[in-house]
């Protein structure tokens, strides 16, 4: 029994402790030798934020009826994929950032060839894990995390800086569909396959796209109105840089509208996704989608 | 028939185009967007080395009876991986190299963020290949490659560069079994278990640590006496940089005679690693295991 009226933040409240746990597990300790490198591993690895995506592919499992426990591993495989990505997004030949989670980047804690290596060995993790979910869901991650996805979409936000060429949505959408939503529609799908039900993939895809947008508008909002507090990093951060964000090229009103349309739309494929569900299951499957809907775009950090 | 007199550089010279052809299949095209990315990928795989990862994984399929075709793939994936650790290593904050193969290296090429994903990149891309071999492949490449492994070998030899402490063959030992040996192991075994055979894996095991260890110990010996034209890097560097070698260790001499020993010590693994073989099958398998040992300390470059 739960407070809290958010059936998606009671859910993630609920499975984060077996998330830490599953994580702890997976990381040599810290003692190990080099110890440098499973420190920095650690210290970029805990304590953690929301651990959104392993949360993610958790309820993939739990709304297409699928084994929450088999996904478990799997699902903490993308928390490893996500920390390698900020550890090398922070370094100073990408974006130097020396905040991060409120604390010290893993760079500037460490040194810069530790937390080079410490991402590098991350990554190598994550597929580790990610492979006990089968080869279908490492086919998944790959796609998502390479050159045709996530990194492919680091690369052309760095080139979209200041580049001199004209603000423009698609562009805009192409650079965050591939750096941020990938990933998110990835742990959709892997949640899925790794809990043994992978049919109804194709409405989860387009589920994650949608959601992936509404939470990449609401982040690049956030970054205008937030504060460091809440955050915990710089903001404004993007706005110094002259990235390209939503709100920078349409506005912050006219970005909230398109974050709420994505989450609606998002929303109303919960019935498809949830079709094979009876009972109880049903209801729950439809208001987890329903919710992380809505709290992809109201959340505050 | 080929006119070579090595069974082992006579099987890597059959098979070299199908490792390019297969590697040029995997990665995205120049064209493609990312170019740069995409670019850099292809500038740090093309044109490529002796391919020696790949080519013996297919010699592990090859000595176990087992099916190369289905072996391909997951061997390309190693000179994926392999090829990402180079361009990461060569990065101004690890060693900081401006010459790789005979030319400009990544980061010179390109720039330092291209490099860096690029390498990211072609490590997501090697479990991608690897996967085709199954869950079994995929976690002796994570292994090899991760912390416990190459990556931790990589910081072990960044520590030892000139900290101050004795010099001593065991960690001189530790940090190139886990930085070189393992991957060069990881390549054996997974060319069994993707060529279906993993019975042996004990025996091959036990191969790559004797192979590895010879081969990093004459790669030593060259950096010594080789010319830059002949290893298509600048000569010396390691002992410019007090790098804890064997020669440094040991001298040369010694160091030589330690190499030969390991080879012949592998070579006498070969009779228990062919022992499901009969016919010209077991006798190529026992030319080509011998061969190998040969190879890695007799090789100029």
């Amino acid at each position: 029994m739960s407070s809290q009226a958010s059936p998606f933040e009671d859910f993630a409240g609920k499975w984060r402790p077996r998330i830490e746990a599953e994580l702890e597990g997976i990381l040599p300790l810290a003692e190990c030798a080099p110890r440098s490198l499973h420190g920095a591993m650690r210290y970029a690895m805990f304590p953690g934020g929301k651990r959104l995506r392993p949360v993610l592919a958790l309820m993939a499992a739990q709304v297409t009826g699928g084994d929450l426990s088999a996904a478990l591993r799997p699902a903490a495989g993308l928390e490893l994929l996500h920390t390698y990505s900020l550890i090398h997004d922070d370094l100073p030949c990408m974006d130097d950032d020396e905040l991060r989670r409120g604390r010290a980047t893993c760079h500037i804690a460490f040194d810069e060839a530790t937390a080079l290596l410490a991402g590098d060995a991350l990554l190598t993790l994550a597929f580790e894990a990610v492979a006990s979910g089968g080869g279908q869901a490492v086919s998944a991650l790959a796609r998502a995390a390479g050159s045709l996805g996530m990194v492919g979409g680091q690369v052309a936000d760095l080139e979209a800086e200041g580049d001199g060429q004209d603000p423009d949505l698609a562009r805009l959408e192409s650079i965050h569909d591939r750096k941020t939503g990938a990933l998110i529609t990835a742990s959709l799908e892997i949640g899925a396959i790794a809990g043994g039900s992978s049919d109804e993939r194709g409405d989860l895809v387009e589920f994650g796209r949608l959601l992936g947008r509404a939470f990449q508008i609401t982040d690049d909002c956030l970054d205008e109105t937030g504060s460091a507090e809440e955050l915990g990093k710089r903001p404004g951060a993007d706005l110094a840089k002259d990235k390209l964000t939503y709100p920078a090229l349409m506005g912050l009103e006219s970005s909230r509208e398109e974050a709420e349309r994505l989450s609606r739309a998002a929303a109303d494929l919960a019935p498809l996704i949830c079709r094979g569900l009876e009972g109880s299951g049903l209801d729950l499957g439809l208001r987890l989608l329903q919710d992380v809907a809505s709290y992809a775009i109201t959340r505050t950090r």
